[in-house]
């Protein structure tokens, strides 16, 4: 190292390092590689190697019953805190429950029925020790909106209900295929910014929605879109009720108050948690007392006492209505993985533990599957719920079995207690929840980071917005591909040049500091060479080489003589590219210039081997190093007049 | 280089190169930038840089008509050239119009008309010198089925042919579209791979289509595939004609014959060139003396005499045909545009000149809107018939014209000598066209350099061959972008080793003679880190650690404690791959691992730097080569107990 000018010691261009073809592998093999590389990643096998069976078995149970593996150990300073948490978040799980069923059309006590029986799957199923298992706004609102183009819940509440199950039994359906398919990796399609950017646009939509409710409107439009929300709350100005209003932007203040409150002073989230229930009943008082239902305020009305009616005979499989279903349960059962994952996998990182996103999956595919059996619908790992819990010092699942017994014990007895719950408060809880979700201050650091990342997240928004949350999440997943697509088609290409005192060749934009070496052109290919990139690397390459001719030319230095491809970062080449690459040789060949390659992977040295273009471009002009390349160029420049190496005379016949 | 141990000169310790991060550009002049590259890789504007505004006018009219460029140039010896080759295609260009008219169920006159006007306006606008313009196969087949789907071309003839001009029209406008708009990279997306299977799909497909001619039967499916056409065929064994197999056999033979004879000599191209034309001759004649026609063996009847009748007012742009018609031109026109752009490509390679794909793109797409509504149909550059114009030693696109004044002969003095030409041998000249498309050769070259690529190019081939054209085609193009996705989503990872004697690390698979470096592991990920792969880095990365761990442990040697990630290969970083790393880095200080990282790129530092990573890994951590990274680790490994550096304690609180 740290030779300024090019006085290599000889041994370095006599005998640069070789560059290796990889070892051939059978082909089943290298299939075989390929294939646990992309379903089994995470090595799940890994821990049945050298076991008796018996031994196996008791893992493969606990592989799908995590609770088989932790219940053992539990202890009662565990129970202690799961309770406390439980209870919490079931104070939380009442009224928001019922929210959301309002939200997706469906009958209040819906709402409590998913709060029931999915945790308590959840809690034998599930390897987070934090999630709480609920149903959640955007998924209700996607039902509501994608079953209400094929059924009008008002007209047709049975048959829409029935429509919600199927929904929910897809979804479970595809959710545990997805788990034991391997094929976890699809939700990580919805990148971060596409996440950030439709949660903020379901919100948004959600809140609009809701206008409704404040506003005290019997007649509201089905589109969910911004402009038909807007024209439909602002052609009937007279029907506006101001009591529902006054009551409705009470609450929401208490409730925004309560979570600010305990934003500033994280020690009281209680507060916060407790604020829905504590609005529920405080509203519900006041009707009763004021007999406001009368003046306008509309409420919940009679709620069925009992647990969970059996709906497996509700499932519908006949063929209108079948698709819809299917479609619904899809898109939705997509949204709900997103959602319960990521928040599954934020929580463990914080306790230092590890979540499988396909046991994950596996987890909430049963619990919907079983819901859609029990009069629930979609139910996943919502955030805000998942949060008081894990404030709320949960250690367990447990937490989500002690939800369910407060659920139970509200079905069985105290649902007559919501008989006079004004909707406007339900609609505030939602308000006040949704806001939580329109992470601005994400998107303002999309902005500065990545460019691409907040154009992916804006799309969604618009989309969501101005659109429907299909067509937003459509854009924002297109674009997202578009980018990694863009990626392979337009790859980067670097002039390098020589860091000073080192034989290290960097990008000379990065490194302005770095220097040209006389005669040689040095180019690094930022992507793999494949069909998407081939025509454009020839154009790019041609053009480079070009723009160097003119620079020499024009300054009258010496003549371009080589050409050095750095394929350091070429994962790997198609046939597309070995013609190119081929067809770049031919081209260098005609303007007497000499194509060296420095680096080529592992990859790349196989198919170039294969296709036989090794001997085309001459293994003698394959490097390890950019370093050694050049050392070779320079080396021939400067000796080869009196000394042309034999079997390679056409090199030299310009110098 | 060439310090086998790890003394390294102290300089590259204390005062390792920096890694820099690239001075900040912009937004406006990074988008401007990333968009020139996008749209305008082979920078078409170099040439109008610093030249009075007359002058840009003239280059801009040469950009649209290359006439103009080398018409001046043109010489007597040229036109000697173009003259003899002009001829040849015609003698090809006459019976290949007619048979494929008639694969279009197109009347067989449209077949003259298609080689008359758009060869013209190619001559015109093209840039390729070998390419002969022309109707092909396989748009020939790929209209008739989608037309055929929503029109009978039996019942209603008219209607039917309006609607293949409508199609014509979209497909020019689309082309031209496409290349206005620096949209030309789409074409790309079709592979060589895909290219290959398809075509041999589709020569397949329209050989089954000739077994209606050659049987001489009435009746037949209008579906493509393989099995219904088999099923037609041998539904009606009592209805084969012996005379038309017999017929078509012997032409069949004899096309084949002359095909290899020119194959094996050259110099005698001219003989297989000639032989459609013969067949025709000879056949009509054969026909005309033995009154063949009334003995079941079908004939052309009456061609009109006259030059292309306008067909502008009959473009149908009513709207249960507009989307059929659409679908057509847009699918067609791109398959027309890339075996036209293919075919262009290779011989101006042979030649040595350029191929502009976009200013290609326009003059396909002018060619084809100017057909339009000259009564032609879709027209592009056939292989077959190009290599004939090249072999036969075409100089410009004279022969173009050549070629379209002879047909202009045909069309106003001969065609009343195709009444008697029998269908059938028009079904040998396809038959015998076609079996030169399937290149099985390329096939088996795919299948031993790529296996990939022979997965896309079967699929296409089994796509087009049992389900249809279009099915083969989608099948093909997702294989290929899946196959873009799964690099970028399963990027490869791998431990690199000390290449002895030196300071470079190499992947040890590649390189197995490659040495480990105690108590450090080195990882290269070989992918941009995006959000479709930053879930799958995080548990592969964990896994290496925790397999060198684990290696480490059984063999009681020194315990890990550095991690350097090479980031060499990483293109860029989105804001998933951002957090993910940022996890990474929280996973190994709570392993009490510490990170570096090696050589990140321009955009990676940039990326890190706006997301304030760097402070958070630690400036420095990141080091400009991984043997400066392990340099560095090696000096803090064997000397930190006495003197740790400041600032930094809490690396080696393991040590």
């Amino acid at each position: 190292m740290g030779n300024p000018d090019y006085a290599y010691p000889s041994t370095n261009v006599d005998c640069p390092h070789r560059v290796a073809i990889p070892p051939p592998q059978p082909f089943v093999k290298s299939l075989q590689y390929n294939l646990k590389e992309t379903f089994f990643p995470d090595d799940p096998f890994r821990q049945f190697k050298n076991q008796p069976l018996s031994r196996r078995l008791i893992l493969g149970l606990q592989y799908f019953f995590p609770i088989l593996e932790w219940a053992p150990r539990y202890t009662l300073d565990f129970l202690k805190a799961d309770f406390v948490s439980g209870i919490t978040i079931a104070s939380l799980a009442i009224p928001q429950g019922i929210s959301y069923a309002k939200l997706a059309n469906l009958p209040p006590i819906l709402g409590l029925y998913s709060s029931f029986v999915p945790p308590l799957v959840y809690a034998m199923m599930g390897s987070s020790r934090d999630l709480a298992v609920g149903t959640v706004a955007v998924a209700s609102l996607l039902t509501a909106s994608m079953l209400g183009n094929e059924v009008n819940a008002n007209e047709n509440p049975k048959l829409y209900l029935h429509l919600a199950f199927t929904a929910t039994f897809f979804a479970g359906v595809f959710q545990a295929c997805l788990g034991l398919l391997r094929l976890g990796f699809i939700v990580d399609f919805l990148s971060h910014a596409t996440i950030v950017g439709f949660m903020a646009g379901a919100a948004t939509v959600v809140c609009l929605q809701q206008l409704k409710g404040i506003l005290g409107l019997v007649q509201f439009t089905h589109a969910t879109d911004l402009v038909s929300v807007m024209r439909s709350v602002f052609s009937q100005t007279h029907e506006w009720r101001w009591e529902s209003a006054v009551l409705g932007c009470g609450f929401l203040f208490f409730l925004l108050l309560t979570r600010y409150f305990s934003k500033k002073k994280p020690k009281f989230f209680w507060i916060s948690a407790m604020a829905p229930l504590t609005s529920v009943i405080l509203g519900s008082l006041l009707v009763y007392l004021t007999h406001a239902e009368k003046h306008g305020v509309q409420v919940i009305g009679n709620l069925k006492k009992g647990l969970n009616p059996p709906s497996f005979g509700d499932l519908v499989f006949v063929s209108p209505y079948l698709t819809t279903a299917l479609k619904t349960g899809i898109i939705t059962g997509v949204i709900a993985l997103a959602e319960g994952i990521a928040v599954g996998r934020s929580f463990a990182m914080f306790k230092n533990y590890h979540i499988d996103g396909n046991k994950e999956m596996i987890a909430f595919g049963a619990m919907n599957i079983v819901g859609s059996c029990t009069s629930c619908y979609l139910t996943t790992g919502p955030f805000s719920r998942s949060a008081v819990n894990f404030n709320a010092g949960c250690k367990t699942a447990v937490s989500n079995i002690v939800m369910a017994l407060a659920v139970m014990l509200t079905l069985l007895f105290l649902t007559p207690l919501f008989h006079y719950t004004p909707l406007v408060v339900l609609a505030s809880i939602i308000i006040s929840a949704m806001l939580g979700l329109i992470d601005y201050e994400a998107a303002i650091h999309l902005w500065h980071v990545d460019k691409f990342d907040f154009l992916v997240c804006m799309g969604a928004y618009l989309g969501v917005v101005f659109g429907s949350v299909e067509i937003g999440l459509v854009i924002a997943v297109a674009i997202s591909l578009l980018r990694v697509l863009l990626f392979v088609a337009r790859p980067k290409t670097f002039v390098l040049g020589n860091i000073p005192d080192s034989m290290i060749y960097r990008n000379a934009e990065q490194y302005p500091n770095t220097n040209n070496v006389p005669g040689v052109l040095i180019l690094e290919i930022d992507a793999p060479i494949y069909f998407a990139n081939s025509s454009y690397l020839r154009e790019r390459i041609t053009r480079w080489v070009n723009e160097e001719e003119d620079k020499l030319r024009s300054s009258g230095e010496t003549t371009l003589q080589y050409v050095i491809l750095d394929m350091g970062a070429v994962g790997n080449i198609d046939t597309s590219g070995l013609s190119m690459l081929e067809e770049i040789k031919k081209v260098m060949d005609r303007r007497e210039l000499k194509l060296v390659l420095a680096n080529p992977g592992a990859e790349v040295m196989k198919k170039l081997n294969k296709a036989k273009l090794i001997e085309k471009i001459g293994q003698e002009w394959i490097y390890l190093t950019v370093g050694e390349a050049v050392a070779a160029c320079n080396f021939m420049l400067h000796t080869c007049k009196q000394d042309p190496p034999k079997n390679d005379s056409e090199a030299y016949s310009n110098v």
